[in-house]
């Protein structure tokens, strides 16, 4: 409701700007008895933090979590597992150039307006750094979830588009390169590309796929929280994203009814899979798989106009180390809100039948 | 949670199948004092209900709703409005051929896995009759928000798509044609299109443009409740949508950030408008827009073999009276779901700075 | 949030006025496969319904309940349960002397500040006639909780209090008097009592006493949604209660721990129950039981002096048939939110164990 | 929904066992632009804190908060405020009293039941360790709410029941003496009583009165989340809490409706104030009081017998420094609660009229 809860059994609350004292959450309603991986979550982490790679922002953050409840001898207690990464990157940086100006296509100008006031600094509570409380959220659930596999990918980079489908790709591959898609020649001249951008000072946007394996029939609580509805929701919350498109999508639109029926085998799964594995808002058995759409970074390293708080142009730059492409690190992100979501079915699910 | 309640604090509880006794729902938060216009509701349910033009589904239902409460010599009184529309159309049909076997892309196999089994007249709860109880609730957040004006259009129909930006339509044409496309050429071509799908027994899908102007800056709740999330949860929420895109959208993912950025005005409003009127998930006053993509609706006029309860193959064949393109009676749909959405951040926009 | 749904996954969302043309709710929530005894659900409502005997008011409603949805050929579908109470009590009455004076101790006052005006008739939504969806809702979680055995009833009238303990009672003689007190000797005391204070044109409070039977071990959500603290929320909510205690309560303050604590029998059951079946919060699996005190209702047919909307004094007169004490009608009332508590946890702790 | 969270727009979810390493929570929905004063926070905490006087548990916890976000140069942001209290007191204790057997009236048994397994240290989440985290929520809700006056004190501790009517008490008094009554002389003699207890190795109840003052009308929304219904909850949902009234309470059962009724004055406000301060669930303008009955704590050091996992009966004895009576450390918290209750409310009463 004030936005910072996201889930309604398997629910997590987040917290912490940029370059306040620390990050975490409080992830309410876990169930007890799961072992926790503890390196898993790290692993996680890891894969979103800055500076793993050429094409990344070089900014060094640790991302240590500490976990503080909730676990007991290495299991889940099911009491609430609160935890916090703390920020080591809060050297005193020069905000002058966006304290009191408005960075175009960032939210600076709406947290003044909404807010009355704003923490400046690295773009305090809209920085992605607050992604990072998701990941370790998301990672427990797929702890939780170890059936099912969720597995993201990029499948494009600005104009440059990976048209091969999901089922013909090998997952094990998409750690194999910095880009984070399971085509090593795509990836390479995605690669290439983000770094001609960079080059340039500016930035690209892509899309990440995600693809949900092995999952229960009958997730999902229509008529408003249809699983894939809440799915979009979960994309949609993180920072850059646009656009949000299940199963056939877009393009399904051109199609036919005919044509885009799914048929029946005779065990209930179907022959084609343009629902996206999900019915009537209820997961059907089938693979669930999806994209998300990611706008270009709005910091650009290249001068330009903007306007002071008293509405006076002013002419600033870009400074610091960011992302010029922010697909490659939003993959786990994309991972763990769509295990989050997958989660909180699960447990609501339980409570459908009378007798169960 | 158990999914069948929208929005936090303007929130609407829905009920309803699709051949019962009655559909409605319990409107609670809805402020005090608001003057209702009963006429505008009933306009809108018109606007939804089959049988209003050649190209949609000849089913007749008068759809008449009744309020039960929460409304005082012509006001709201801040107590829940409860509401019903009576089903007329409950006449004893032949449901033989959906009874014991499943439709393909229906949610028929679903909720019979999800809840054991299922009320299969008519698809039951899943059926779109439900929507009408959004329309009554999006009304009167219409008639809350009465300065933001929401006007919603289609805009491709197969693969026919109006390359006009919103900026150059006139709304008030919207409603001078029945496929509800403000440009009368490509209306007239639309019309001819669905009619010839129709005739072939089939079905086809389309995209509707939502437009949301004299928005206040300030509405959204970040972190996970940001304006557009909760605007793609709700799109999403609706009947056969596949796919959800603001601003930009997925083109947007082409462009270089030096290009997307909207670069400001001394006044706060922005050159260009790629964010499509949201920032970090808070409204910026700009204008709002966004793409809903309907798919090709799954009741199709034409023979085809599904299986039983039993895993039995059958041959069977649509019946009745379906709409060959949902689009045009999914206009209001969207606009209402828009309100719905624009009326629960207005209210938490007012519990957020100390003093106010 | 605003106040009219209660419970979480079982879950219902009331409307209604006094004098509206219908009261009624959403039950959403409710599992699949309950197989629905429409008889015990109006039994539940005639035993709340006015005119039932001679202490209480002599009004007339049929209360007569209409099922819109979610109930399929005798059994609930898992979709929402929509309903409906028809008033038939909406001849024209003389509001005259409540239209614009505010009767005290009533909420007339209070509504009219908070919402700026308020339907006057009858009470409007503060009166007790909305708890009448309470018990049809409290009706079907009973049904869901069939193995649970939840009793109400009168242990208290003004100072008339039966110091019996609940484990001597039989319960099945609450319902063989018109008090609904299961000691047939204080209950003709009571009775006499309750016509002579209708006689003077006053009222009288009471004491409803609610003893929870066969409850599993493990419900409720600590921490702050303990068990007892959902029950007391609950009781609170009712029209009229003024304070709940549970398990020793009130009295337990002045014993000591030596003597308050409960000791254990080898199988986990224990030789006291001063926690009332609760232990942290957490159903321990011996019997629930708890006081509700209700004041005096507020409606004396004596001459009184009160205030208009302009802060004039006006010399006023209690009009209309009203109860000259509340509890005997409020028994089902009790029941029936006991039983909503009791189904809403039993599907919340469902989701607590990883393995189940 | 999981339990962990309190409030709807103000809301805290806390986290945290007796023994780990930390406990805290994530305060979302404060409105932005309050200044912070971090030393009346700490000194909330001190109030709550073992140690303070000879009649509390001698353990020593600094208790000293930690925020991590939300708060910025001073002032809150709108942006959730995270924050923790690291546990000192975790060096390893002899928990083998505890960790296979029941102490009876705690929580273990339960726990046990409940999840499956628990943290045994210090009665882990069951601890009343937890309500630090409650705390420091409400003393910034106290902040927020600076116009209203919350203060509670101890009225009854046993037997020993201070009959002085809150309006004769001077509150500057109760932290005058470690028992927290405003009432030297009956303090004394409590002070004395719970000594003799303590000796004794065993444990006393007592009551708290809270009294608000300075409350606006119209706080408060019915039918289910009446005012004193959500305070009710929050009271119950504090450990060891067994009973709560408000108003006349339990002894207005036995007035009559023509005593019990609150004439009004030409003002609004009333000549009695048997309501407590609420009408119909709404606040009234008057001040609001309320009695919270806490049970003698179940640790008491005297040997006893329970039963261990396997249901084998053990001998066992309570050890450590536990308080003989809980309600001197239990003022602050009560006062935290309802600060949370009353600030919830205050924001949703802003989204109560159309044009506010």
């Amino acid at each position: 409701m004030a936005g910072n809860t996201f889930g309604n059994i398997f629910k997590v609350a987040t917290f912490g700007e940029s370059h306040g004292a620390a990050i975490g959450g409080v992830l309410d309603g876990c169930p007890s008895g799961i072992e926790i991986d503890f390196e898993a979550i790290q692993k996680e982490l890891d894969r979103r933090k800055p500076g793993q790679s050429a094409i990344v922002t070089q900014r060094k953050e640790p991302d240590t979590v500490e976990f503080y409840s909730g676990i007991f001898e290495g299991k889940t207690t099911g009491t609430p597992i609160g935890f916090a990464i703390h920020n080591t990157n809060q050297k005193s940086h020069d905000y002058s150039h966006i304290k009191d100006s408005y960075r175009p296509s960032h939210a600076d100008y709406v947290y003044d307006k909404k807010y009355g006031f704003r923490d400046y600094r690295g773009g305090g509570r809209s920085s992605a750094r607050e992604t990072a409380s998701r990941v370790v959220a998301g990672a427990i659930a797929k702890q939780f979830l170890s059936d099912m596999k969720i597995n993201a990918y990029v499948s494009q980079v600005g104009a440059m588009k990976m048209e091969t489908p999901y089922q013909e790709l090998d997952f094990s591959l998409i750690e194999s390169n910095p880009v984070r898609c399971p085509d090593p020649n795509m990836a390479a001249k995605m690669e290439e590309y983000i770094k001609e951008v960079r080059k340039e000072g500016d930035t690209i946007g892509g899309i990440i796929t995600c693809v949900i394996q092995n999952v229960p029939i009958g997730l999902g609580e229509p008529a408003f929280d249809k699983l894939h509805a809440e799915l979009g929701k979960a994309m949609l919350s993180i920072n850059a994203v646009k656009g949000f498109e299940y199963g056939s999508g877009f393009a399904g639109v051109a199609m036919k009814g005919s044509a885009h029926n799914d048929q029946f085998n005779q065990d209930g799964t179907t022959k084609t899979n343009h629902s996206g594995g999900i019915q009537g808002g209820i997961s059907n058995g089938m693979d669930i798989y999806f994209n998300v759409a990611f706008k270009p970074v709005a910091t650009v390293i290249q001068p330009y106009q903007t306007i002071d708080k008293d509405g006076n142009f002013v002419q600033t730059k870009g400074k610091g180390r960011h992302d010029p492409c922010v697909v490659p690190r939003a993959v786990p992100i994309v991972e763990a809100m769509a295990a989050l979501v997958m989660a909180d079915f699960s447990l609501l699910n339980r409570t459908i039948k009378a007798n169960s």
